[in-house]
């Protein structure tokens, strides 16, 4: 287990944290019930550069509606999409990471136009085929292959010993749900996220969920901790994120009563991954500050994705 | 198992299912993973007659902000808690039965001010309090041995058979929340209900979870099956419930690929429990119609409350 981590105080952290975490009788002992375990997933179980997978997946549907109506053509989203213009793109995320959420409005109006009224079952089978079938632009694995086997290694090893992990991130619910039984071992109940509006729709077959034209939760920053408690009705005492949205998550876990054990991902390595600090200035500032784990790519990880093993 | 049923056509209903639903080939298979089956809980699982438990729980509070503060004794809901005029409070459900919910803004409001900037810490320990030492005012027995023992056996049944069963409520989930796995054995991650806002308020110790004066979700009607799937991503087999605003999740359940067991609990047990229909008019309907199994208290259970067998 932890095989593709290196031997380093990362790694022996870990260990140590969970050794002590399952040891009976112990001071720092915590009982299996409590045993939740929190991950953000973009950045954290599997890529989000250049640009987060899901983006890749609904810029594909902007740009297909836009060749269907040449009356998006000069609107964003829609412009963007079709033109490929990731300057565009990427910087309504990084100016979302620095309080700029000006342009995250503008794109998430297109994405919630731009699966309004499907239903989730058909949602479901549009991410998954996504997600088996495209490919990372730059690193040339499918999308679903650009998830980190050291924290996938990470997930077993936690559930081998008791812990109950749940993925807790900022990303589409729905989008991941689709894959994550199979490349995380996390079952659909146990992925939070965000999520549009949905609606129940009756007729003479059971009904069926349909997504509304309007967001329901964005599940980031200070809604992290209050969407893990929703969804589990606990206190994680592990949780694992890469970036400032992923700071109340990490601050609430474990404290005040008992141990617990936060993990920052820093992203370092050009040359396997990526090497990048924007958004994640201050959760590494506060990593600092309170002693948390901070797991370099560069230097703790022996492999990255399973295919290079 | 199920040794609180009477042998009767329910039960027999039950059993064929769950071994159609396991039978490996069979043409009524259903995988493990999908065995999800959903319980509505007050009028369910546990009484909600004279009024359902959680409105005694809020009124107890709401009175006590009363005795402390004399300028709200003339405003509802804090009049009717302090004076226990139960004609106004039982007329408020009423009448959302039937469409109108003036009242029941009234009595919101004055809920949600009731536990505005309390941690779900505290509110978790006074409602396990509540429902462990007080007693229904007319059945006598405290208000967490006021569960119907047929529907903990039902609960039992399922799991053994590989179900995961889920509360699918009305009521406040964080209300049920700290008692289910003791009294259904069903953990809090599988309690779904209708909630209050939170917020994340940081501090120097990990920071805490603390209400707000505003409904997040209620968990009624439609909105049944959307927070079904929001929590689960899956569609349900099973269902049951015991009024109106469970007929959306039962006609959602197991249609139309899978096929579903529908439960309906009718209240015909004055000596035992209660015998009323208002509020399930249109439900008791639909099971006519669309062939749901209804489970009359009277007849299919040999014992109601465990206290008794």
């Amino acid at each position: 287990m932890l095989t593709s981590w290196q031997d380093t105080p990362a790694r022996q952290a870990i260990v140590d944290y969970v050794e002590r975490a399952v040891q009976e009788g112990g001071a720092q002992y915590v009982p299996p019930s409590e045993r939740i375990a929190v991950f953000d997933n973009d950045g954290t179980l599997w890529c989000e550069k250049p640009m987060p997978l899901e983006l890749g997946f609904i810029l594909q549907r902007l740009a297909e509606m836009a060749e269907r109506d040449p009356s998006l053509r000069a609107r964003q989203p829609w412009q963007a999409a079709r033109d490929k213009d990731y300057a565009w793109l990427g910087g309504v995320i990084t100016r979302h990471y620095h309080g700029d959420d000006s342009d995250v409005k503008v794109l998430m109006g297109g994405i919630l136009q731009a699966f309004a009224a499907m239903s989730v079952d058909t949602y479901a089978e549009l991410a998954e085929r996504f997600l088996l079938t495209t490919r990372h632009p730059t690193l040339g694995r499918r999308f679903r292959d650009c998830t980190y086997l050291p924290m996938v290694e990470l997930l077993s090893y936690l559930e081998a010993y008791g812990f109950t992990t749940y993925i807790a991130s900022g990303g589409d619910r729905d989008f991941m749900r689709p894959v994550t039984s199979d490349i995380y071992g996390i079952p659909a109940e146990r992925v939070i996220g965000s999520s549009a509006g949905l609606r129940y729709q009756d007729d003479d077959t059971g009904g069926s969920l349909v997504y509304q034209a309007e967001m329901d939760v964005f599940d980031d920053g200070p809604m992290k901790p209050v969407r893990i408690w929703s969804r589990t009705g606990r206190r994680p005492v592990v949780a694992a994120g890469n970036s400032n949205g992923d700071i109340p998550m990490l601050r609430y876990a474990g404290r005040p009563q008992r141990p617990g054990l936060r993990l920052l991902i820093l992203h370092d390595d050009e040359e396997r991954e990526f090497s990048y600090t924007s958004g994640a200035e201050t959760s590494l500032e506060q990593a600092r500050a309170e002693d948390w784990t901070v797991v370099s790519i560069k230097n703790d990880w022996a492999t990255v994705f399973a295919d290079e093993a």
